[in-house]
């Protein structure tokens, strides 16, 4: 069995991908574009966005698992980089097409959907697609001609439109972390009314969908979320509850954000049905795993040396 | 006033924009890949598509007009090059903008709309997008990303989706040359039924379209085309009248080809109203044109040195 391939392999995603992948037998290798610390079953190759296509041809893996793109917190949906990401994947597909790859998995994003009409759930083959962000419209255009290409390369390609997520070393600035932090130190959580209601995954699941999809037959864009909706302010609330300080909160504090559509949920059928995956956590259990590792970590960092 | 800025100036479609340019006063600075002969107002750069993105910063142009893409008769359908194409423009739109362009004018083409629902006329605004064809689905994917990232970077974008088009120099191995080229020699020209019907254009207005586009301030997708439809095998007919030789015509004697849409016509409204461009030639002129500038190419080829 040739070797499964993960780019990104490092971030916030991609670690929680090389676990499920090397319990289900694969030899799995992985890029990162810094030195990581050894791992069992997994091979490490240092290399940027750019170099990343000679790792593909030196390991000719069977499987591509895409995750690398670029991710800083806020500026994300608007940086000129997500120009830079469309054209390093691209490459990347067709030297994976030119080694010989079989099956290419590549993360996608709720962000591709028009977010107008999100009053059901957003479902893979009759949401209308229209991203309101550079984001949005770099993966969308992406998937359009790496779908293209795939079905004339002959290779399989499936497409993981990655919904939200938490966890507890998740970058700062998101959510969560912002939220579980300033509670675990004693301080306030200012927040806004959060009345939006989001389709919310541990990292861990989103890991694991990824895996199983990588090792699954399923082609074409597949939703990676819970399937359930959670207004933001219960989300809020279950992070009090966990860290044991719900009086620290602040809901309202925050103006809304303009533009903000009210509900975001994935139709999740292609990914429990086809994929045969589910989520072994559910949002109290992942909650309540987070807050317990950011307690576990701040405990270590305040530790006298 | 800065420069305009002409990649693929030396291509079937790049140099006819250069003279309407120049007659309208601009500083044209043209790319091709090898060194072209001298002309009058046009400053050449020889670049290869990497390369491009250094002359743009040497130019700093205000306008970009890109045409530049592979175009290899019958394989720039399916080529992997057209992936390339798309990394290569994303790049030099990047570069366009750091460079402080302030608009930019890409080719995209008519195999982005869904060809099967083309019954009336193709409309940029109205008529589904959905390519069949890799160049398509990569034109396409291109100009999603190029026109979020255009208008979060405050750079005018125009598309302008080229239909079909013909002109005596045009590259071998396609209809009008083939047919034309065959008929002067003296030698039968052997085509399909050819009743599928198709919106064709002298190369020399598409060009001059290209450049009115770039000179307007006009926005978004606009097709460029003459409004008309014609059969095939009318323009066939038309090119054995003007040859001279219409015996020598064999329509029919080809099989159909297989998954043809009976119609692809533009509306033209945006290009006729918006734009302002009128086609300066009709078809049956184009040809004659064409035939003509044919018969004294290959007058002068049969010429004793």
């Amino acid at each position: 069995m040739r070797p499964v391939l993960v780019t990104g392999a490092s971030g916030f995603i991609g670690r929680e991908v090389l676990g499920p992948l090397v319990a289900a037998g694969h030899d799995v290798h992985a890029v990162s574009r810094s030195e990581q610390p050894a791992r069992d079953g997994v091979t490490w190759h240092a290399a940027d966005l750019i170099e990343s296509a000679q790792v593909v041809r030196e390991v000719r893996p069977e499987i591509l698992v895409h995750l690398a793109w670029y991710a800083e917190p806020g500026n994300f949906w608007t940086s000129t980089e997500n120009l830079r990401w469309v054209e390093a994947s691209l490459a990347l597909l067709r030297t994976f097409v030119d080694a010989d790859g079989r099956r290419a998995v590549i993360a996608g994003t709720c962000a591709e959907y028009d977010w107008s009409q999100a009053d059901g759930a957003l479902r893979e083959d009759s949401t209308l697609l229209r991203p309101s962000t550079l984001y949005g419209a770099a993966k969308k255009g992406l998937h359009e001609v790496a779908e293209a290409f795939s079905a004339q390369a002959g290779l399989e390609l499936a497409w993981g439109r990655i919904f939200f997520l938490y966890g507890s070393d998740e970058p700062r600035g998101r959510l969560f972390a912002s939220v579980a932090r300033a509670l675990l130190a004693g301080e306030p959580a200012r927040t806004t009314a959060g009345e939006q209601v989001r389709d919310f995954l541990h990292v861990s699941d989103v890991g694991a969908a990824f895996a199983s999809l990588a090792i699954s037959e399923v082609t074409g864009a597949v939703n990676v979320g819970s399937g359930d909706g959670v207004a933001l302010r219960d989300l809020v609330a279950e992070i009090g509850l966990a860290a044991g300080r719900p009086e620290l909160l602040n809901v309202g504090a925050l103006p809304p954000r303009e533009g903000e559509p009210p509900r975001l949920v994935a139709d999740t059928r292609r990914l429990h049905d086809e994929v045969g995956f589910a989520p072994s956590l559910s949002l109290q259990e992942g909650i309540a795993v987070s807050v317990h590792e950011l307690r576990s970590a701040s405990g270590d960092e305040a530790a006298p040396d």
